[in-house]
């Protein structure tokens, strides 16, 4: 049954959010790029092809252990641009400002954004400020959109997983959504839980380099974790998927904190992890290219792609079980990017 | 003296806003693109020429006389893309929602905004959706995108007015800000004031027909009106801008509008409008190309370029005298668009 109302939920990433999706905004702005539901369109333009993104940051608080709402905005939209391979070109800065904002917190984030840019090589070269009365916004919302570059000969997209393909992650999971969690619920968890906002395009463009077509799917798990996003990608591919629970990285002091949390990593937010399924035989080589870079060091294959069932993820658990791992479902978590 | 905190004024458009942008932003962001502070960036892709802008909408109310937050989002950045001149190819909705919002209101806003994308001809292809707790945003603001295709031999910039250039407007000016403000008093004047939401893509695509290269700035004067919009414009090419107030068009209920509610037209802001500074030899056929199609059917000449005072506007005004036309400053209507 349709809510009559927006609830957090729709914002999740999960189930709720997709139900938004295909059940209201598809039908009324109805074309077929944007039906791919990708991480980025991917458009032509006079001969050229380019990938195409936008991402609204709300993140509660601005400012957490590991970076900053400039920082994530950055890092954000040039991952979802390389989920599609292209090189990221430029991006767009969109301020919603609450009237009261301080300036010297207005001054760091716009710092910490400008420093992510440079650092990414991917310069900021247009944008929009509004203000809005006090109580009608909160804080600073950023909304940054990207342009990239997708070389010829380069087909990534989620519905592309073919059974006998292995499922990469290029680290450790659920840094981020630990630490914002744990941040806005006061508590301080000892152990140096810190945010992995990154930005992947530098490891994807090794990845390409070393695998080339042999990289079927990419994704970066944000919002609903990799449960989420691996239950989107055998949806679209009409595959099944299958984890090892005991391969996935996870950090000690982020286990930790889950189990006090009650929260499983799986479906927690990453900032600067990929997904990838790959065909098995250059597996070894992308696996390689991307623990030589700093940002895959933990890389892991954590999972293969079967043919039934199709469109479900299959959890092998730790102790010789296996589950369905489903797709976040009503557990709200706003504001967490 | 710079603020401590953020005001409203700093998302007028006006003298505020630019203080921010240039003070703040600037500094941190460098990169000679974005210092051109036009409506759209314009950046190489392989050989493309690719016109890129953003806008995050935040207008209140959100359904108004002539049309609503999502039109509005459509058309506006469409008009950005068109003030370079380019052929807008796709846009971006990122949506913030508050917890709460109707869904019915939100399926009539992405109702509007797939009716004026679809108009326009230009998809929307790529979306972001987040949430927010009840009283952390109001109802709903939307960011939109675009990408637009510049062709060879366009060269339209703020920068490049020359003395003896005309200046031209394509309508009747104050009719969006003029209808927000009374809705929003308030008031109920009668006589049909309604918003000028329109996309100019097809009008300017018709003016370079015309005129080519003798279109040498465009702008859409949004907030902070045409006053505003010529201030910029006359600073940066480093010209001056002589401005007929009797030859400005402004409907006669939009007149009457500003004189009970002691606004200056020139300030508030148009939503289906451009000024065009041209080359005085092609002016007849620029005008006359407007004229035909309904965006440009109260098209006019308002004025001409000279060279000094280099940087300034002058209003010749209908009694005989003439004055400094200055940029918006130190009035906050926020949420205009």
């Amino acid at each position: 049954m349709k809510s009559k109302h927006v609830l957090l939920d729709h914002g999740s990433g999960g189930l709720s959010s997709q139900e938004l999706i295909t059940g209201v905004f598809l039908p009324l702005l109805d074309n077929p790029v944007l039906f791919d539901l990708e991480d980025s369109a991917v458009v032509q333009a006079r001969g050229c092809r380019l990938a195409f993104t936008t991402d609204s940051y709300v993140v509660d608080p601005i400012f957490f252990p590991g970076g900053d709402i400039g920082t994530l905005a950055v890092n954000g939209t040039i991952n979802d641009l390389s989920m599609r391979g292209a090189e990221p070109l430029c991006l767009s800065a969109g301020l919603i400002l609450e009237e009261g904002f301080p300036m010297a917190d207005l001054e760091r984030v716009m710092g910490a954004l400008g420093e992510a840019s440079r650092a990414a090589g991917v310069p900021v070269v247009t944008g929009d400020t509004k203000v809005v009365p006090r109580g009608k916004a909160d804080k600073v919302f950023i909304n940054t959109s990207g342009i990239g570059v997708v070389a010829s000969g380069i087909e990534i997209s989620s519905a592309k997983a073919r059974p006998g393909d292995l499922v990469l992650v290029s680290g450790t999971m659920a840094d981020h959504g630990v630490t914002i969690l744990t941040r806005r619920a006061g508590l301080s968890l000892d152990g140096g839980l810190a945010s992995d906002t990154m930005a992947l395009h530098r490891l994807v463009q090794a990845m390409i380099e070393a695998g080339g077509p042999a990289i079927h799917s990419l994704r970066d798990p944000t919002r609903g974790g990799i449960a989420t996003s691996l239950a989107e990608m055998a949806r679209k591919a009409g595959v099944c998927i299958e984890i090892e629970e005991s391969s996935v990285p996870v950090r000690p002091e982020v286990g930790a904190a889950c189990e006090i949390l009650g929260l499983d990593p799986f479906y927690l937010a990453n900032e600067g992890k990929c997904l990838a399924l790959v065909a098995p035989e250059k597996a070894p080589e992308i696996l390689e290219a991307m623990r030589r870079r700093p940002e895959g060091r933990d890389a892991a294959v954590i999972g293969r792609v079967t043919d039934r069932p199709a469109g479900r993820v299959i959890l092998k658990t730790a102790v010789g079980g296996s589950r369905l791992m489903e797709p976040l479902s009503g557990e709200p978590l706003p504001r967490i990017c």
